[in-house]
């Protein structure tokens, strides 16, 4: 696969060497990650919102009500800039200076795309839940509910991600210290699963929620 | 404590009851992010920037090179939209709809100050190191390192969290179905420490960092 193009906006201008175009490593942190923060203007004020976020292929998608005004600012072709975060680590050196944290970030720039048909929408709309914890399945959607959802594209064009993950860094005079130096690295992890109390007689907790690893990385 | 006042930007639209105003709710899920999510507006674009983040009483901090762009603009009195998002848990639910997370979130609108005396600065980057990974000490900072950080201030004034916490709700007529539901709780846990490869002998891995139970809620 060929790697994205920087652009304008996409071309990192600070620490250009932790500016990463290769579509396979943007790819894995999209995928790993349970919700994305997504940048735009409405009423001229600059808005952050999070919300979850499905990549298939080179599209990555947002949804949610129709009255959602992040949705509907973005959906009336409002740019959007959708940021995702992983902090692998922290970085603990020897002054403040050589404090830090290792991370792996993707940066996306561009503009909505309404999904209109419903099939496609649908099927999306599966590959959400499949993409946040895979094994579960839910019933069929209704009609009325894939008509109240606002499903919006973003094609993969411009994108950039930005990685650190060198560790302790510090200056070379501050190696002489009597300091401890290192990394504590950092992961999200799950605990005991609660079953909904409601559960009919006979329903066990199944092992894809007891056992779960994260987001799916697997493509749809 | 009285509660922050809602505001045009802070008076959440979408599924009221989520939205609280609390001082103490806000702090705590502020105190607990290793990183925020920065919403600001450069060359016309919205851009959206992770970085640490320090509270401290009812101000916030961001601080980097003052050659960060989002730094710059801020600086220059660009408006600014900070978010926190934890993701504490995922929610099965019997239908698409049901499903969901369960999270603590915030948003901070406001304008930055540069805190420009030294002595504020350095203790404020102090302060930075010890909300992160309290215990670790660091040498003194240097003038040089000081004078190459820009820190900026954001007043706590126009800030609102958003909680969901509820859990499984499904539409009534789905509990009579044959299918597990329930919440996979998810949390952020330290791994083994990397001592740097650098230490000097003799010196260990401190006890602040074998047992890293995340960011400090202590008051500054």
């Amino acid at each position: 696969m060929s790697d994205y193009k920087p652009t304008e906006n996409t071309r990192v201008l600070r620490r250009p060497e932790r500016a990463h175009y290769d579509r396979e490593l943007v790819h894995s942190i999209i995928d790993e990650a349970l919700v994305c923060h997504v940048g735009f203007v409405a009423d001229g004020t600059p808005r952050v919102i999070p919300t979850t976020i499905l990549r298939v292929d080179e599209n990555v998608y947002l949804h949610g009500s129709p009255q959602n005004r992040m949705l509907t600012t973005l959906a009336e072709g409002a740019p959007a800039c959708i940021s995702i975060t992983h902090v692998d680590g922290i970085v603990a050196g020897r002054s403040g200076f050589g404090c830090s944290v290792d991370y792996r970030s993707v940066v996306i720039f561009g503009k909505g795309e309404i999904v209109d048909d419903p099939e496609e929408k649908a099927k999306l709309l599966y590959a959400v839940i499949d993409s946040v914890l895979p094994g579960h399945k839910v019933r069929q959607h209704k009609d009325s509910e894939i008509g109240a959802t606002l499903v919006l594209r973003f094609p993969l064009n411009e994108v950039s991600a930005k990685v650190r993950d060198i560790g302790v860094k510090d200056v070379e005079s501050d190696y002489d210290l009597d300091a401890w130096a290192g990394v504590i690295p950092l992961r999200i992890v799950s605990g005991e699963v609660q079953d909904d109390v409601r559960l009919k007689p006979g329903i066990t907790t199944p092992e894809y929620a007891r056992n779960y690893l994260g987001p799916s990385r697997k493509q749809y």
